[in-house]
């Protein structure tokens, strides 16, 4: 059907950006894919300059080229023309962070500034900022700005201590940069050919609510966030603007159609889980996860990386709490401890490392490995929120195998989200429903039966299979609503999401063996992320 | 010279035998090996049946496959004629245990006991025991035994807790066994042609004395021990018997030439090393490292294994203190944790995987690793005396890299080290000098600068590439003392010890780094050894 209308959404991630063209059904006319060309800079800049100390840095001409890849492929792969498509949404990894000159050019582009690690774009995970962090929060707690939006303390992966940390640390291109942008605002900004600022990031990341933004951040608004250019930051769902023309030459898309502020990548998929209700709670577990809640009030719950309203949907609370090394971890071990007879087998069986590993760990029984991890290859972030913290594996001995320390790094991470889940119950919260996506949920079935036992709820995976894409798609059907129809973000995720799930049931022997290990791992902790021993902070350089 | 003498020294250790032919000035005329065909059998006895649980066993014929092969082997390497040969001497790791038949023949070579594994000769760290030893120890307390002189309290790996394991899980195994023999008896009562008993390892492993066993043993003794023949334990050093025929035969030897009784591998090579005077220490590190030290009276030390008299000399206290793990550690490393690049990086370096990972560790400074392990891969044996406990890593992120780990465990290892330096100078007893021999000290000097960095003091590491072997070669120049002209071991040691030493001296701003970190390492070993959380016992299965 020539008339049948789609939306476009892209999900920009830590490695790649994958976009969906889906119809207003839901259903997915084309997927399409492109890794970014630079990956994630952590040793050197393209130009050759070393970094040292821990940098995670991006080239933001790889978001660009993402956009002119995608959406044509999705255009081509389809057969759906342009005429069909009625929005485009984009979500992105936040805080994200560049800086950009009063041409809106990345200011690392600039051959005068491609030398300096400050003047590149500052993946979320990068945590240089910590310092800076903390003297904001400290100063939020002077100036009774409300922390406990942002669960109590002022992220190092957060917009506004970036931005402070290039302040202080180079003078030169805090001064050169007209702006400081989230890199989806980027994006989305290049594509309304207008500067477009999401209130759901300026709200979990910059200090924002509909007062403006905190009066603690001093002059950094004025210079380098919306009010550099007098925008008022609007709600993902919402029409933002229109398509250029410019940008919807390069693309091949119809100047005009609608286009939505960024939203964060935790969040969109739960529009395509079609989460939108108090108590259902979403894990996208990636990388790292993010562990998501709605709610029809606001409570104190620990180690919230936010608690807002209206972030998801209008009306609700959206906690957010996450895990900063999940995927990250395994891969950590995959790339780093993984013995070449391990590695010559994987290949003759056609399997990737983890997938073997999963193989081989999925033949030992809970508790078999006597081994006990903590996640946090890149520090707590929920319920911590301490970056410092790092991991940990205990019980070592000469029988330690590569697939014992392979499945007590999955069960460390589904005790790291069970000590999220508890905090959400112990403040009152309740936890209805538990839905997971992610490219490691869907992949990883022993896994995500190891979540639903140490858990001890029942969990369903989601089989869709871009769902942060879809979700994003979501967010421009309700931006489209004109050419849609959709009355609200709630009718969109309504009739768009996704209705195929794989359910995990918990089983009881293992839970009580996962119980038992959990109060072991609850136990090291508090010891080590509670002020017990605060060794790890210490040690960390 | 044609009327030259010489001894032969044989050391037992956990993989291989290892042989010298010395004159009576020290010098090695030559030197044989044979790894044990069987190596250790941790998965499955020679017959094919499985071992399920831990095991650490060995095949008897190995050992005498051993005698026959090493010593034809340096008489024929350096021309010596057997009229030349003065004596021999043997060390052994201990408690390494074997049940034999009437015909003093091991049981597990009898077809009807060949597929059960409590038949078969038990490696040192066989671990299985400690139930036993821990009523063993209670019973000792009861009773009043001096278990001071064991450590406080009968460890796993002692000839009485094994044969008491034996007798509780197999009784017909126990039934058919005439005696359990310490590997190192066995073979000097082949040499001998009749029982021999070592004393000092019958002191340190059997609850022996100069009054007899103890007799909290009960029965054993009478089944199972010297009593069993009627024979007095005799200490090293001292003439034993003679070369049997037979045996003189099959070896191409003289029959009638000295045999002294075994001593445990770790105390051999302080003969070979000259350390012979109260105040000096001697770190024998291997796959596992003992830590021996002499004093001129008895004061009690926390998390010694042994405090004798007479065990190494007459007329001084040994002190004897380990670690159950230290080689052993870095090898399971090397192969279970490299990956597949380095592995290849080192084979094209010519470098095993282990000097490979040295060479990439010595590329870091002190605490650059972030990293804090505990060194107990196989147990603490000292100062904790619990081979429950287990080895841990702290401080993961995911930018460790194999060498941080490496570097850490090398590290761990050194502290593990101090801990022990540290119980002997609280009690105190004086270390006044530090010797270190053995395999890897020789290989690593990374890790003896480690060592002498965090231990504090100048470290002298013995060229000596042979000590046990040499130490059981001056063993049996003293015993051969009618031929040798060598009045007692003390006279054999200053005549024989080999002069070669390499010296490290601690660097103070390393060490100032390692005394940050040694107090981590000590706060982590009392929490985790000493009640503070008894997670690692509760773990391990």
């Amino acid at each position: 059907m020539s008339d049948t209308l789609y939306t476009i959404g892209l999900d920009y991630g830590s490695l790649s950006c994958r976009g969906v063209l889906a119809a207003l059904d839901g259903s997915v006319a084309a997927e399409a894919e492109l890794a970014y060309p630079h990956g994630i800079l952590e040793h050197a800049l393209p130009d050759g300059t070393k970094l040292t100390g821990r940098w995670y840095l991006q080239h933001p001409a790889d978001y660009v080229q993402a956009l002119e890849t995608v959406v044509p492929a999705l255009l081509k792969q389809s057969g759906v023309s342009p005429e069909q498509v009625a929005g485009i949404g984009v979500d992105f990894t936040a805080s994200t962070v560049l800086p950009v000159d009063a041409a809106f050019r990345p200011l690392c582009l600039d051959a005068a500034f491609a030398g300096q690690p400050h003047a590149w774009c500052k993946l979320w995970k990068h945590h240089g900022a910590a310092a800076q962090a903390e003297r904001l929060t400290a100063l939020c707690r002077e100036q009774g700005v409300d922390l406990a939006l942002y669960g109590g303390r002022i992220s190092p992966e957060c917009l506004a201590a970036k931005v402070l940390q290039v302040y202080e640390e180079d003078r030169a291109v805090f001064d050169a940069a007209d702006a400081f942008v989230e890199a989806g605002d980027y994006i989305v900004s290049l594509l309304a050919g207008k500067p477009v600022i999401s209130a759901s990031m300026a709200a979990a990341k910059a200090l924002w609510s509909k007062a403006g933004y905190a009066g603690v951040l001093g002059d950094l608004p004025r210079r380098c966030l919306a009010d550099r250019w007098g925008v008022t930051p609007l709600a993902p769902g919402t029409l933002a603007g229109t398509l250029c023309a410019p940008m919807a030459r390069r693309l091949g898309l119809r100047p005009g159609i609608a286009v939505t502020p960024a939203q964060m990548d935790g969040y969109t998929p739960m529009a395509a889980l079609g989460i939108c209700a108090p108590g259902q709670a979403m894990l996208v577990i990636g990388t790292s996860t993010a562990f998501m809640l709605l709610n029809s009030e606001r409570r104190p719950v620990q180690g919230v990386t936010a608690c807002l309203p209206d972030t998801y949907y209008p009306g609700l609370w959206g906690y957010a709490s996450g895990q900063a090394s999940v995927g990250d971890c395994f891969q950590w071990f995959a790339d780093n401890g993984l013995p070449e007879d391990y590695a010559r087998a994987a290949r003759e069986a056609g399997l990737t490392p983890q997938a073997y590993l999963s193989q081989l760990a999925a033949g030992l029984a809970p508790g078999e490995t006597g081994l006990l991890a903590l996640d946090w290859f890149n520090g707590n972030k929920s319920p911590l929120a301490n970056s410092r913290l790092s991991g940990l594996m205990l019980g070592l001995t000469l029988q330690t195998r590569p697939e014992h320390i392979f499945r007590a790094l999955l069960e460390a991470t589904a005790f790291g989200a069970r000590a999220i889940l508890e905090a959400y119950e112990q403040a009152g919260v309740r936890v209805q429903s538990l839905t997971a996506c992610g490219g490691i949920a869907g992949k990883n079935p022993l896994m995500m039966q190891i979540y639903a036992d140490v858990l001890g709820k029942p969990l369903r995976v989601s089989r869709c299979r871009q769902a942060p894409a879809l979700g994003a798609a979501i967010y421009a059907a309700a931006a489209a609503g004109h050419a849609t129809g959709f009355s609200d973000i709630f009718a969109a995720v309504d009739a768009m999401h996704c209705r195929d799930f794989i359910r995990y049931t918990p089983d009881p022997a293992a839970g009580a063996v996962y119980d038992a290990l959990y109060r072991e791992y609850k136990a090291l902790s508090d010891y080590f992320g509670r002020g017990g021993n605060d060794v790890m902070e210490r040690l960390k350089i």
